[in-house]
């Protein structure tokens, strides 16, 4: 049984804590990272971080991912919106998925309010900052134990 | 600083584990409300737990937390969808809210994919199971340590 | 196997007889009772009969029909057109459910022309007047002997 | 006084008992004919029964009734959703009219839950199989006497 | 040149002067029937007038008139709102075509305001009771003296 | 009772004969003025012919043809589509309507399909050029005669 | 004649002068309760004031007020946009209606835009503050010598 | 600090008294103008009263108005739900609005139920005939005082 | 195991080669039925053409394909948008359906983009003008080797 | 070949400078005529700028620019999003058109989102202050070098 | 004349035969790369095959192609629904484009029911499996012998 | 202060001059680079230009330019419509933006009337051709004045 979460950021991300702080907190994707791989080790999970604004990388690390990992923690960014794409590489993984944002996208604008994979995620959160990809990572521990 | 943690559940919540447990599990609520006094306990935080099917109690709860509680953790079950007044309820509580669904809403009925409380709340979880009201418990604690 | 039928009526029903006549007709909701109960008592059938204008009220009472009785008719009212929180106890009762209009509600606002209930109904009938009523406590007795 | 009823079905109706029976029953047509002539017979109506595929026959018939008819029990099948030609022939008509349908067309496609012929009839029924049209015909009988 | 016009009537017509008189007045079809034979033959004009309650019956006569009439004056009735078919037809027959309701069709239910003939039609009028045929004839030789 | 029609037309009319022939022809507003008073000369009836550019100064002409008037053909141009106060002015004049286009607006933008004169005008007519505007006053000389 | 007006406030009106006072004001619903009932005593007016976070106490209210008094003013606070069974119960009563909103809904969010209660409602009022109850109590006072 | 309120009123009001007295009651606009200017008076606030059917005059009016008058009450008519330009004109005066409408525009077609006034008014009030500008004269001697 | 194709093609396309050949090119449809049987019987398949203006026609044509035939290709003219009964006729027909095009409805007006057939096909084609008919011919005999 | 263009300012714009500087900027609408003449007079255009509140006045000046302008800048303003009348007179006068926003129009209200004119326009910009009259300008004198 | 064809597949085909048999079957997209090799070689085209999932090298792909191929076959995947980008690449290779689904779309969620590609394609199939891929190629033969 | 400007292009603006010349003229890519070099140059300002069909590359070059460049501009091409990430990406960058389009996107298709774009940029343009680039260079050279 595989003991490996790969947790994927989309667009922008790589911006994070140089942008719109009022909005996204001011920790780093590194910070994230750190807090996944160490959240995971204490698990006994281990976490590839990555990170794109390739949509088309972000699918090949989908694929990628099959038969090889546990799970996978997404946030997918903007493409949450708009990329069919990406919601159907998360099925071709035929992994189990949840769906992570920094923010809380319901108080944005109205084109933040549907997402393309929550419809093929196990679970969604959203507004609870880098706090949310610890809760993920260890929702997949809990998970993997039950 | 209040240390008391309000924990809401709307409408049919109580049949749990009687009813559709491919989509809502096993448990019942009473195990839930456990749950959250222990992870609330190992955090210092005192759990009020409570269900109603009325509307208008659940109201008067979220009025009586105002000044007393440090946050609300609110599953509002099939009133998600419909009650603009618990959503105002929730505003004239000024306390910070996390809103929590057993089962990922995105997948069921059109119908549930719209939540009245969302825009309201500070933080969004659905999918997680029982696991999501841990989860938003010890969110809490991360928040007032910050 | 339970002979009881759980006879449900919503919001305003308790003023039938006394307003808008034209739409609903002279009877009074006791009337109505006793009708149900007479046809009922033919049928081997014992009927139930209650009215409220508190949907806590008619959600517990639904809860309680669990196990208990043969099936559910249920006039919904004004719930019908706004009521999730209805639907969701109807389903937790694993009961069948018979809906029914005294008007012909396709006929009136278009607001009426949607329900939450018949979704997760059996069968549906509108515009009988009171012997609307009688039609679905005989149908149950029909699915009975089925 | 006209003690005559036209009970008329639409498009595919003839198929009945050879199509999924998982929807509509294993019953044929010539079932539910003899059910409505039984029951007609036994409250001194007589019933006359057609079905065909051709609109323009069903008008045709909707027309013929004017004057020699006491009412018109209509199964329109799935011209209920797209035929304004059939409600318009029934408003024609001057005669009271009950929409039948043997399935709960409200837990079907989308495309069924309107109805051209509803916004026309006294009264609407869906989801009683062929004892719909028995409490249709009963129903006539009830109009008659009041 | 032909000199030969094609007055068609859709479902429903046949049963002029017999119903809703407030909406279409009290004149029969036959009477407007003559009425277009006397305006047309005051101008030197065929008129042909046909009514059916069949559709496939309305599209032949539709086909047949190409290359043997000069225009098509049509009252589609309730197919106005519904027949793609019957807009095809009258594509094919590569002829005229204005489009007649006796009743101002504005000012009744909201599907009557949307008409697939109108989009393929020379001209339309609605509102002018049977001088609206008159009126359509006399233009059609308007119309041929261009 | 008054033999005064009054046909006002809307903006941009005053370019007709200028503009588009394509869709409106080589007439001039003057050619059309001349013909309705012909035709309303043989049916005694008096013409009064107006254009502007401003609706105020339409919404005063129809105000000052109330009582004095036998009705109004009415050509308003872009404004049919935009103008709640002209449908309103025309209500407050307790006069009939005839509502006029040159050309078939139902073959044209989207936006034209809607009309805010239809529903409280007699009649309607799009697509006869300024024959429509001879038939028109010819109507009201019919319905004088009725 | 019955001189007693019915003044009905829907949920979460009773934390008035505690929460958002940007929007609502610093008044209590004690302070408005008082200035309704200065308001009627100096016009001959009794005034019922109450508040409920329960629907069904609300339709309870509504229904008892029947045939007792002269008119009900009513600020169905978030109930005003959901509750098909408070019109329902409005119109049940037979009461002329005020609805009165103490700020401007329509510079609120979308949802608050539709009123079920408007549709039944003698007059509409809001953003009047405290002062459209006193005004809505006049206009009664008003209707009453009419 | 000007003590002048503008009243304004828009296309058809002068109709007043002599159109659709069961929608718009007798009063003739003079009778409105002396009730407002009476009502100022008693308060000491001068009114100007205006009506026109030339939108480009309200514009202008409301122009002039700016660091001239205290307030304006308007009565937009059919172009509440139109003008753009007189919504645009009320933000440049800079001055309070309160917008106001004899009938319950609620009660009325579809198109009547959106007001885009409303976005940019202090209050909105409907359905209280001419007493309504009483009340909004009275409304704002209130908000002069606070 | 039934060798049969059905080949059913809707209304108008008896015009074909006479009409708008832009879109649908030159061949008559006794070309195309020339094309079907001959590729048929190069597969060993026979292949039964026929055409219609009567939807009932093609009901019945459907019926009676039902445990006769292998399959059916169905151009279903116009009444792919429009008829809910001829989806419903080849559900009951309980055989694979293949859905053909002449031309590319996709390029065409909006309302053709619907097909109430495609939902119930094995798979549709459009805009392969008749070799669209030789391919789902072609496709059945790759599917009954399959 | 004319030398002329025409510059029109819609309603409202007047007020420029005056009101709400922080979307419009300090500039009065004097200044910018200025702007336009300045540019103008350089590359050997003569402006002609004009404004008004009335519509019928604009559509005026449009119609008279016909053959004797080489093109026309327009700022419709408010009448962006509601005049038929100015789109159909635009297209009337034969002539390119450049449509300016002040501000960006895209930023505010969502029915500030559609343009009439846009469709019938050469060019569009929105969001360069002032300058945008500037580049309009300059751009006509670019295209006629062309 | 160009004998070459390029056959293009969007992201996630590249997984074929890994996912979803029970939606896209068992072959890979190289068993589908070699059928259309072997179909083009039998008809004297020379086939082109890729697949990739970064829609730039799509894009590139296609631009490539124009003016050195004869046409294009795509099937789009997820991309159908969403890029605008593709679309105009289409266009801009100014070749004809035949669009292949494996699967029928139009049974699946609705958002696959709409395609950016249909509007620019010649012609397009769904639901034929690998078969659509041969059935494509061939008809380009087809058409370049025409 | 950064004396540099980003100029980004987005999908198959390469293909410039090669396609569609009607809709976008007959210069290439490299002319409007040239074109935007030597307007920057004149004004003291650096012009970087870029083109790319790859969503990500685009991205990733916003990025870069964040405290690096005065500002960009940007013709999105077919991302305009459906790319969020690029909307986020931009605003991620602090920068001033420019939105260009070389043809009048609002005269093509409905789904190029929507940007993402816009509701993030300064100012937009569309239909200037290669002139608007030039326009916008200047534009910053006029913002970076102010």
């Amino acid at each position: 049984m595989p003991r490996t979460l790969l947790v994927l950021n989309g667009p922008n991300l790589n911006m994070l804590g140089t942008r719109e702080p009022a909005t996204y907190g001011h920790e780093t994707l590194a910070d994230i990272a750190d807090l996944c791989r160490r959240t995971g080790s204490a698990l006994d999970l281990e976490v590839e971080f990555q990170q794109t604004n390739h949509e088309g990388q972000l699918i090949d690390w989908i694929h990628q991912s099959r038969g090889r990992c546990a799970g996978i923690v997404i946030n997918p960014g903007a493409w949450t919106h708009t990329s069919v794409a990406i919601r159907d590489a998360l099925v071709a993984s035929e992994l189990p998925v949840i769906e992570v944002h920094l923010s809380n996208v319901h108080k944005r604008e109205e084109f933040r309010h549907h997402s393309y994979v929550s419809g093929v995620a196990v679970a969604v959160l959203a507004g609870f900052g880098s706090n949310g990809y610890r809760m993920a990572v260890e929702h997949f521990a809990h998970l993997l134990k039950a």
